[in-house]
Formats: C-alpha cells, structure tokens, sequence
C-alpha cells in the first residue's frame, strides 16, 4: 500500500505540491470545495470587467488529468483528526500519511463582521461577480435617480485598504468610470464619478519599496482616484462610509455612498485554528500557524501547513509575504521533502530547512505603465509594462488559453472594450456580471514575485 | 416635443426596431428587465460549456451607445396602462406615443410547474448556468459514489423534447462525457454516460424537413444518444422520469436520473396576457398575441406586438415560427411603419401588411458536419458547417469579440477544449459554472433562418 499524501486546497501552493509529486511512488488526493484552480493575482480583473472567470480559473481535473498517481475530491474538510492520520469530509474520512493543508486567507473586517453585506472582499470568483454587480449597478440606479445628492452618492466608490488589492480596485473603477461607460448614459455622465481610496498609513502599498508607493500614488493620481491617507474606517453603513483621521481624534469625514470595496486585512482559513487547536501549534494574529522551519507543526512531522495560511518566520524574523512565489516554493519544498523521507535520503529528524528565494516584485501602473524592480535590472513605463504582461502569461501555465487571453487584452488594449458587462443573476439586486475581457490596464500593483 | 417610442424587450425584435428607428424624428425608449442583449440561438453552448455566456451578450447600451435619440432603461415592465399610454416600471410611469412589446415567450411545463425545479428549461443566461451545474456535478456525484446503480442514475441524463434546443442539448452533453470529460476522474468512466432524447412524435425535429430528421437523428445516433420517439412526459421526480409510449398506453418506461433537461414547449410572457385583456386582442393556446396584419392590436394602431410573443398567421394561415428572422423582419417593419406615419406616408387605416420572407434553413449536425438548406442550394458535410460557422459570426453583429469567438472556436475545434468547467456560486448546490470556449460542434440544428 503505498504512502498516502492528502493536500487540502488547489491553490498556488497545494498544486505546485501535487505537481512535484508526480510519479513519486506516492497515492495522491487533493480535496478542494472547488473544482478549479484560481490565478488570483488576476482576480480583481474580474471584479474589473477586465477578464470573464473563465479566464483566471482552471479545472483541477484537467490540470491533474494526466498525473496518474493523484485524484481530486470536490468536496469541503469539515476536520482533520490528527490522532487516527484522516481528514473528515461530508463523503466521510480520507486517510493519510502525509497531510500538506494549504487553505490560505480570507478577508477579516476587524471585529466588524456586519460591514461584509455593505463592503464585499475580493478573495473569491463569487466576491468578484458581486463587486463587479455593485459596481454596475450603482451607475444603473444614478442614471434612474434624479436628486442630485442621491445621483453623487450613487456616482461615490470607496475602496477601503491602499494594498495592492485596493490599489488595482480603485484604479480599475476609475478607468470603468472615465473609459468604458463614457457616452453610455443619457442623463448621468459617470465620467463624473468620484473614486475615494482609503489607507490607514502615509503611503499606499506599504509593503512595497517606497519608489513603487510614489509610482503608484501618481498614476492613481493621473487617474483621478482621491487618495485618502492616514485615514481608518469608524463605520461602515448602506449608504455611507465614516472616516477617522490618524492626526486629530476629532476630525471624522462622513461619505455617502452606497458602494464600498473592502481590501483591508485578511486572517487565516478555519481549518488553522482547528489544526492549531488539535496538535498544539501557535496562531498568529491573523489566524495564520506559525510553522516550523521545515513547514511541518511541532511533533507532528507529517502535516505540513503551506501558502497565506503559514505564518514562516525562521528567515527574516518577519513572516513571509502572502504571494504566490511563496506558496509555489513551499509547496515544491514539503512535496521534495516528503519524496526524500521516502527515499530515505531526508531524516524526518534534521530536514535542511525552507527557504525563500525573493525575485523580485514588479507593478503595473495604469495603462501601458509599469514598474519591474528585478533586483538586477529596472524596467519601466511600456517595457515594463510589456514584461508585466509576459511574465503574467507564462504564469497561466495551466491555462490551456493563454493564447486567447493573449488576444483578449491585446485586442482590449487597443479598443479599452469591456463590452459584455451583463448583469446576470436572481439576487437582491440583480447579481453575477459576466464582463468582457479587457487589459489588464488599470493601476495595479502585482502582489506576487517574478517567477 | 418628439414621437415617443417605447420598445419593451432588447431582443432581436425590440432591438432591431431600435436601430431601424436610429436618426428618425422620435425619442426612442428600450426598456429591459436585462442590461444586455443575448444571442439567443446559441444560448445551447452556453448551457453545456461551448461558450461563456459573455461570448453570446452584449449590453444595450453599448449597442446603443451613439443612437442619440435612444435611452435604455433597465427595469421589469409591471403593467401597461393603454388608455393613459404609459408603461408602468418601478421607477414609475414611462409615457408613449407608440409601443413596441416585444417580450417573448418563456417555458412551460403543460400544467406541472413542479416539474421544473428537477427540469430546468433553456431561456436566459441563468438557466444555462443552472444546466451546466447540474450536468457537471452529476458527473462529480457519480465519482463519489460506490454502488453502482447509482452511479448510472448519475450517469444518466434525459432530454424532454425533440426539438431544436432538445436535439442540441443532447448531443452536446453526449460530446462533454465522451471527449471534454475523458480521463477527468479515477472511478468513473464518463465514456459511459447515457444520454435519452424523449420526443412526443416520431421524429425528431418535427418543425423541419424529413431531411433534415434524418441527419439529426443518424448524427446523435453517432454521439451514442439514445432516441425514445414516440414517448411523452407522465411524471418528473428527483431521481427519475417516467414515459409513456404512444402506441401502448400500457406500456411505461421509468428511467433512474437525476439531471433532466426540459426543452419541450414555450408559453408568451406574462405581459402578452395584460395586453389581451387591456386591448380586447386573442391569445392563442400558447398566451402567444394574436396580432393584425400590420402587427398591431385591434383598435390600437400605436401597439405592436412582434417576435416569439406575436401570432401572426396572415401569411400561411399557420402561426410564423419563433425565430429570429422573423422577430428581426417584424421589428423593422413596425419601426418603418411608425417612421411612415410620422412622415405622412402612411395611413394608419390601411398600411402594407407584414410579410416575412423565408431565407431558409440549416443545421449543424456534429463536429464539423451541417446541413445548409438554402432553397436554391444545399450544402452538405464540412462546407455545411463551414457556412453555419459563418452565418453566425455574422450574425453576432453587435459583439465587439467577434474575432475573438471566431478564435475561441478554431481553438476548441481542434482541441475540443471546454477547460474552464468551473463549478462557481453559492445554491443548494454549486452554481453558475463559468466554461470555456468550445466550438459549437454537438449535433446542433439551428432554429432561425439564414439572414
């Protein structure tokens, strides 16, 4: 009977892990509640309008198709026992020998979960349809409306969080506003519409080289997004947003509006405190397991936690960014690792430890604009640009349309066409916008390395 | 103050009547519970993973975007009040000089609405995504299971209605088990999926020509679809269909499913029935409007009623079919017609009645096979196909991504790709699958006329 892998998860990470263990002598299953692979880095093009899901999001079946040693369950992991090695899920238990959890992050609204109806995150396809929903929506009801107060809150966007989730947001809507509805309206013009992006610190993307932050500021600048810094969120309702400001306790700013894109924080997946909870392991504030330096969880040298929901600190002394390049490189590391315990080549006791090797961070910056900081070399404006765009293709490696989407932003490049922003759906309003592939053009800043 | 012009409905009547009446002396207002056009003749592939639903849609107001004296208006038409002559939405009254109702017709189930929550009909964007969850997680069901019977009902799916739409679902759902699927799962094999057609009459097709029966039914023959002619509906259930067979009233079938697809009749939209009661009109069997030779209602010259919800049967004595030629040839009639009046040319007493002109038909049968009927030539096989190809590309007029589709189906064609089978949303279970391009290659016979 052969050693059996479980991965929990079909993200960067717990692909890349899969994918190492191809032809191991090993039986592996992935479990996901999806039966597809996301290229999040690209998710907020889809709450943009800038590509359909179907572009960013690949079949696990397919990907896996031809990996003869690994299967995929559909299905969620409602508990991992520990002591008898299986993980529990609604078609019952799924043993193991080696568990590799890769569940990642979702967004956290800071002791406020009654902001989430008001201002969706953007981790899923699901929180990419119902922004892109909202978005168009709100210039749907300013056009019907005929207060003119009524008509701006209408025509107001907050983006609250300056990370390069909110960044890429507030640059999107504004280029939606200024470009693609233009001349759409009869009675409103929504190049008229007022994008707020709200960052509690001086800067936005504090995580980034301050060059990067300046870069990004000009172009949201350029492209008439109102940046509000040092500013945090007191309250968040249907049809406004309260501001602190970090210099003066009193001074609070009060803006109606009635849409709100969350992008602020995001804290660990459940399935890390249970993990926490049953072997002992610590939680970060964040919810993130703080692992050991060889990805696996005190005294139990058989599970390893990968991805955004490891929190890896054994490097810098800081935990390791939540980008892609760091789940792919720990997922290739806990799949070699368990190969060579097999081999017998690695003693489970002293396994050489992860590290992670930085290559450099890059940011699209508006339309034809970008910033490449490869360490040795930095590119920018349209060379830039046009290496954003490259390394982003090769990195839809398991997307059997690169090419199609290749033609999609080249043709949206030229024609900034975001044509078939249908509005689709039974929900309260109506929900599910399926939008037409555009480029990839607005302010946004990548979150993840150069492969 | 100019003619207003009220079109209710954005499909090819409503929306041909719009353009028809672009630079006329008139304020034109189209009014639609849906901020897009769909292309509905291939809402099919859509439904079974070929296209994603933004290939086939295009939103009105991009379509309408430089007709000035055009407005879109997107809101559910609650009533109409005739002797006012206003349209009532939930935004208010919307006042006309002339109305176009153009609303179609939606599903019936001939007297058992509890049939639909187990068999979802094929009309909007939302039933093809419903459709494409259900066929795709049957699939994932029968993979989890162990006994296996019921991995055949799961394996199992049933077609209500010969038809078009009919013929088309099955033979596309037999391409996705026996080419998409091939090798995506480690228990089942979706090779053996089995896939019923259930027909009323004798053949297939019914509405066309003996021919072409003949080929539709040789090509699903192919595809491995099992015909039951002869056969109707006595009963839908979660886990089956039963069938009764025409000639022996003793003998029913009962059929172990769980994934029926129902494509067996068409009703007119609610509004046709306020519009008889208000106006005096006839309805016919179907709710369809039974209109007067020029299309309007009796003792209402300034309303229309044109495309699947008209019953015009001055031409043959029979009802005209409910294609999209003859909606497109109905809308522009009645936009002239109300352009003749504004001018003086026409009286309203006495006007030209409508006549449609038939360009023929033909059908896609399978991969790159096709009948082409165009009454002064018949093509056959791959040139057939070919020339399906064509009509439809440029058919998809108003879609910016035309070349784009083009691509996707080359691309699929030769791949027989539909990779981005993803099963996304939050219903009873997963919903709105996103799926990519394919090339509209399952046994398919084209509903409308050759333009």
């Amino acid at each position: 009977m052969s050693h059996r892998v479980v991965i929990v998860g079909g993200g960067f990470g717990g692909l890349e892990a899969a994918r190492t263990l191809k032809d191991a002598p090993v039986q592996v299953t992935v479990i996901d509640r999806r039966n597809f692979h996301l290229f999040q880095p690209l998710l907020y093009q889809v709450a943009t309008g800038g590509l359909s899901p179907a572009n960013i999001a690949a079949p696990l079946r397919a990907i896996l198709k031809r990996q003869k040693n690994t299967g995929v369950l559909l299905g969620e992991v409602t508990g991992i026992d520990t002591a008898r090695r299986d993980v529990h899920t609604p078609e019952g238990p799924v043993p193991y020998d080696s568990l590799i959890v890769a569940t990642g992050v979702r967004h956290q609204y800071f002791g406020h979960p009654e902001w989430e109806q008001f201002a969706p995150g953007l981790k899923t396809i699901e929180d990419a349809t119902a922004i892109r929903r909202r978005v168009l929506m709100a210039f749907e009801a300013a056009e019907r409306e005929t207060d003119p107060d009524a008509v701006r809150a209408w025509l107001t966007f907050v983006v609250i969080g300056g990370g390069p989730t909110g960044v890429e947001m507030a640059g999107a809507i504004a280029e939606i506003a200024r470009f693609t509805l233009r001349g759409n309206f009869r009675r409103i013009d929504p190049t008229q519409a007022r994008v707020v992006l709200v960052e509690r610190l001086d800067r936005v993307l504090p995580s980034y080289p301050a060059g990067l932050s300046r870069s990004a500021q000009r172009s949201l600048e350029e492209f008439g997004v109102e940046l509000h810094l040092k500013r945090s969120v007191l309250d968040i309702a249907a049809d406004r947003v309260t501001l602190s400001h970090a210099d003066d306790e009193t001074a609070t700013d009060t803006i109606p509006t009635h849409t709100v894109v969350w992008a602020a924080g995001v804290q660990g997946s459940p399935l890390g405190r249970q993990l926490a909870e049953a072997t002992g392991a610590e939680l970060d504030r964040f919810g993130r397991v703080i692992v050991n330096p060889d990805l696996t969880l005190p005294g139990h040298p058989e599970i390893f936690v990968i991805g955004d929901l490891a929190n890896f600190g054994h490097q810098t002394g800081e935990p390791l960014p939540g980008v892609a390049q760091v789940a792919i490189q720990q997922g290739r590391y806990a799949a070699r690792l368990i190969r060579g315990r097999l081999k017998g080549e690695t003693s489970a006791a002293a396994p050489k430890p992860f590290r992670y090797t930085d290559l450099g961070s890059m940011a699209t910056i508006g339309r034809a604009a970008a910033v490449a900081d490869l360490r040795f070399v930095r590119l920018t404006g349209f060379l830039g640009w046009l290496s954003w765009l490259f390394v982003h293709l090769m990195r839809l490696v398991y997307f059997q349309n690169r090419i199609l989407v290749f033609a999609q932003w080249a043709w949206s490049y030229f024609t900034r066409n975001r044509a078939a922003r249908l509005i689709t759906g039974y929900a309260e309003q109506p929900e599910g916008l399926e939008v037409e592939p555009a480029a990839p053009v607005t302010a946004a800043v990548e979150r993840e390395r150069v492969a």
